[in-house]
């Protein structure tokens, strides 16, 4: 029943085909992915206006950074969902598709008869992902959500921040991108059963939901040992020492879990004495104790710059870590050594962070830019069968 | 080729076997989501010791609350790789199974003689993934690596506090969870690709590459724009206002991107008189001019308390929260409502996140608690064809 072709792209989703209904970033990180991966995105704007994300500051070229980051590997199409023409179309494409992801708010693709109740009717295996900032039902389903709403819902910005201090927001946006990766979870697992039972799914994802898996240890802790989550700025819960130190210059990041990883870091520190206290023999002793513990580290870290330290925990095999800047980061010999920062497309001077999933002796194919809005409209109508005269008509109409 | 049969358990992922070498966090994660979604997953553990994190307090009936979480729905059967017998019976199991995945320090298991190649001489299908602090290749791939060491080295931590304080941890272990993640879609992918291809992959996820990709905006606003990110409290680094803001009594968070949100919002609070101020008009002004929007905002928040905030902006379609707390986040209806708390066996008392992809009209199977060290030995030694005595010999032997 395949009546277009998919745009053929390398990687392990080749021969997937993505309508892509997404706004923002919860969806289109996903569709991303997936598009990275290999699958053939199609992404369905509005005409004339596109995501909002197109007009979101700064901009390179005339281009949205945020949109461009999010982006790339798909196709552009405008569609006015509004109009029944623009309807026919999109079921014309679900027809040869075999993923659909929207981030539409909880009832929205009913309203305009796209649920996937309709759209079952018209790909009976289709996998259809509905991504949301509270799910498809209860209370809130039909509120409006973004980033730092299902933060701090959550609970995720009542564990981040300095003790005592203001909640803060995790500087990346993980309310969103959390939902994105569990939706690509969710698809991909919807393929596997598919592939073995030839039933479509339907996937119900929220951006709140995603935060709490994030957050199981904290969940975890509380309900089964009442400990109640706080922040406690750079410090782990449950491993001590876990956090970063000033130093003689900048501060470091250490984590010590094992005894073998403490017996060498009390090497390294000149600190042996402590490894017969018996406030610190192990794990759990360490941190009940992490408020006598700290005091006696401090000074010491004091005593040399950062880089020293750095050196000596290397050579020891101490978990540590300089705090990098972003640009700092960028730089990092083993960042650059793993091509983490991908130019896309080749020579454009537009520098991006890659997909972090490497696939040995299988790289990726190289990313494709993020569209233009409409830029695919007439290959992707030409797909579908529709003739040069049918699609300056459909213009002509508004309708794409 | 199977000698073994797969524990079926439902959801889309049923019929898939997962043989897992993780321990600590990164790996585990990774597993427990695709246990939950249905595979098959084969905890190997060090006999006598096992993963760890099971000696990680607080404790609940003697069991590590960290390892509890995120080792549901495995089957633990321990196995010394380092007897020659060990590894046999490994490569039997593997023999049978879809996926491995493992998540020792580079080069580690190619020292076992367990590599990919070792394996895919076994299984030519496998799908075997290392997750892994810095990745198999590079300058840094044989550090150790613990979750603040990839929140630090990534730039995570310099964009995540109060402007001009203290770098913060993400509250929740970000560092190894985002690998956890991107761990489970490298593996879903190639299940996709070795079911249109027949091929089997090799898959190389980093917690430090990870952590980048989560920060996609943050290094695209860098790399093409020259912003250098910083730590913004509870601030949107591109849309304002979006962030939290203290009130009568409790602090609340808001945002708006639209002009329609902001039109919204100021009805809402009695600003009419801001739509029409020229430093507003659009989202990059309202962003660009945000020190001087926020000090007409922060008086009229002090007016009233938090809930009377929540409940106007809630009739005015305004995305808004209240800060919670992880308790005050458990209670919250809707939380409540997609019940993403569960209760690991029913009835025990222990209760932990919840699987945040609903299926709807397949949901999963009921999670299955985490095992006791080696609680699945004989029976899994048994479905390989070894007798009771067989398996009586190779506990002698210290084997399993």
């Amino acid at each position: 029943m395949t009546d277009t072709e998919t745009q053929r792209r390398d990687g392990p989703l080749a021969g997937v085909r993505v309508v892509d209904l997404t706004h923002m970033l919860a969806g289109p990180y996903s569709t991303w992915l997936l598009g990275a991966l290999g699958a053939d995105v199609i992404k369905i704007e509005r005409p004339g206006k596109g995501d909002f994300t197109r007009v979101i500051a700064p901009f390179s070229d005339d281009e949205s950074i945020y949109f461009m980051s999010v982006n790339r590997n798909k196709r552009s199409l405008t569609l006015n969902l509004k109009e029944e023409k623009g309807r026919e179309i999109l079921k014309r494409i679900v027809a040869s598709s075999d993923v659909l992801v929207e981030n539409n708010r909880a009832g929205a693709m009913d309203r305009l008869g796209l649920g996937y109740a309709d759209l079952k009717a018209v790909n009976e295996k289709l996998i259809y992902a509905s991504i949301s900032g509270f799910g498809q039902d209860g209370p809130y389903r039909h509120r409006p959500c973004f980033d730092v709403v299902a933060q701090a819902m959550s609970g995720m910005m009542s564990i981040t921040g300095e003790p005592g201090g203001q909640p803060n927001r995790v500087g990346a946006s993980i309310g969103d991108i959390g939902s994105s990766l569990f939706a690509a979870i969710g698809v991909l697992s919807a393929l596997q059963k598919r592939n073995s039972t030839g039933e479509g799914s339907f996937i119900d994802v929220a951006m709140l939901d995603c935060q709490l898996a994030l957050m199981e240890n904290a969940i975890a802790r509380y309900l089964n040992a009442g400990d109640v989550p706080r922040a406690l700025g750079s410090r782990h819960p449950l491993i001590a020492p876990f956090q970063s130190f000033p130093t003689a210059d900048k501060p470091i990041a250490v984590c010590v879990d094992t005894n073998e990883q403490w017996e060498r870091m009390c090497g390294a520190m000149g600190l042996e004495h402590l490894l017969t206290d018996p406030r610190f023999l192990t794990g759990s002793q360490r941190n009940a104790n992490h408020a006598e513990l700290e005091p006696l580290l401090i000074p010491v870290f004091a005593t040399r710059p950062r880089d020293e330290w750095l050196d000596l925990f290397d050579e020891a095999d101490v978990p540590s870590s300089p705090i990098n800047s972003v640009p700092d980061a960028l730089l990092d010999p083993q960042v650059v050594h793993r091509n983490m920062v991908v130019e896309v497309p080749a020579g454009s001077g537009k520098r991006f962070a890659a997909v972090p999933i490497h696939m040995q002796g299988a790289p990726l194919a190289a990313e494709a830019p993020a569209p233009k809005l409409g830029e695919h409209t007439a290959d992707i109508l030409a797909e579908l069968g529709f003739s040069p005269a049918d699609v300056e008509a459909l213009r002509r109409d508004a309708v794409v």
